[in-house]
């Protein structure tokens, strides 16, 4: 490293440490204790990205907070958690959020939209009419729209992956297609403007990708570095591929109701898809 | 598969289909429908675990979503969200989370105690006496005290590592020596009953870790096809070893604050370690 590649680095791990998280959440831990010094940065690391990340009854929590980590790593954007009402939330295993954004009070213009996957309470949001409505017209405006697991059907109930490939939960994926869309066995699928993760885990590969994006490869390989993101499963069974049969038929069967539920509620939104 | 197993594998799927989260969380999305089918699964799939998992100001939200993912799944168990009051909880990057027990609640004989970790909040934490008493108190008599990230550093503060093989974050790994136990560079230590995980997305491999110690090995592949953990990281950029040069420069740089807080807070609740 030359001194000044070294002197920059010096300049902004110091502004970094001042206030480690850089997104402007609507209520953060605790006010930084001096704005940061935005000098020491190149001037592209800095954005002012208005950024959802929706919550609803039943969602999954870990298909949520994997990007959030990532989003909330993005300087000068300002991340917003936002729900139905500002009554707290609670997740599939029983985490219970408070959101920072009313539906009727988010931004009509957002430059990312994310929407989080799980089971029973993906298929309810499905049928919320105002759920799907309010999906629909800020990701119609929306410079990216993303999804973690089936939060992408929660796309799809919305028309906005029609005509795109995009991706799921690996019980969900086929699904896609009854919204249109181009079903497509990956961990990250980006088409256009249109970025949708795998299950649950995939999100924090999908927090990774838009990181890139939005900034430049070495700031996400940052993020990547104090992430500790360099997993070692203990198994290698996190696909169907890989799995004992015993698990995949286990897992399959306890989804069987959603799956139903949900083609047949894509199906009535978009009349056979 | 024989035909026994078929029947089991159906009956058992039916059974979680009825309940998909089974641990019962104290505040659930929505009770169960009805009361799942014990009799679908082997004894031993079912525990009665009472597990407290630390909520604290500042702490990482991923450190903590990770596992919750895997300790919610298991059948039986009481899964508890601890902190020092019920009033909501920030984490480092925004998100706020509504605890389901105080501490004075919190049950004296645990199963299984898990500590988050974080930055500023987690050397706040470490610096709360109260809240390292707690610990102190709680992790001397549960059966397994786990952490994931700088957590370790707080169940060191608590005098709970000593003389116990451990890790943590790659930042702060080496200042484990202070609390008396030996930092190990791996992604999930276990040495007799205490379980520790390396940084933030460990949780994910400390978990299903743990399912496995807990259930058996078809459960944990289970919960990993379910969580879809078959991870893709974008870059190889998850350890300092592989990690871009300025990246570690600039994480490093980030936290030389946090590592000298850290030291000190160790040093003087252990008299050098």
């Amino acid at each position: 490293m030359d001194t000044d590649r070294r002197q920059f680095l010096q300049a902004a791990a110091a502004a970094l440490a001042a206030s480690p998280w850089l997104a402007q959440a609507a209520e953060p831990a605790a006010p930084a204790a001096e704005p940061h010094d935005m000098s020491a940065f190149p001037a592209h690391w800095h954005g002012q990205e208005q950024i959802a990340m929706l919550l609803y009854p039943g969602f999954t929590a870990l298909d949520f907070v994997g990007p959030q980590y990532m989003l909330a790593s993005l300087m000068g954007a300002k991340v917003q958690h936002v729900a139905a009402t500002l009554d707290p939330v609670t997740s599939d295993t029983g985490l219970t959020f408070v959101p920072t954004l009313a539906m009727k009070d988010c931004p009509a213009e957002l430059d990312l939209l994310f929407v989080p996957g799980g089971g029973q309470g993906t298929l309810d949001a499905m049928r919320d009419d105002a759920l799907v409505a309010f999906l629909a017209d800020r990701g119609r405006r929306a410079k990216w729209v993303t999804s973690v697991c089936t939060g992408s059907l929660l796309l799809g109930a919305a028309g906005l992956l029609k005509g795109y490939r995009a991706t799921s939960h690996w019980i969900a994926r086929d699904l896609l297609a009854e919204a249109g869309a181009t079903p497509v066995d990956a961990r990250v699928v980006r088409d256009r403007n249109r970025i949708t993760g795998a299950g649950v885990s995939a999100g924090i590969d999908l927090g990774l990708t838009i990181v890139e994006l939005l900034r430049d490869r070495l700031y996400a390989q940052s993020m990547q570095l104090l992430a500790e993101y360099a997993p070692e499963p203990p198994f290698n069974a996190g696909t169907p591929r890989t799995a004992p049969k015993e698990a995949v038929e286990l897992m399959s069967g306890m989804f069987t109701g959603f799956v139903a539920g949900s083609r047949e509620t894509l199906r009535r939104r978009h009349g056979g898809g």
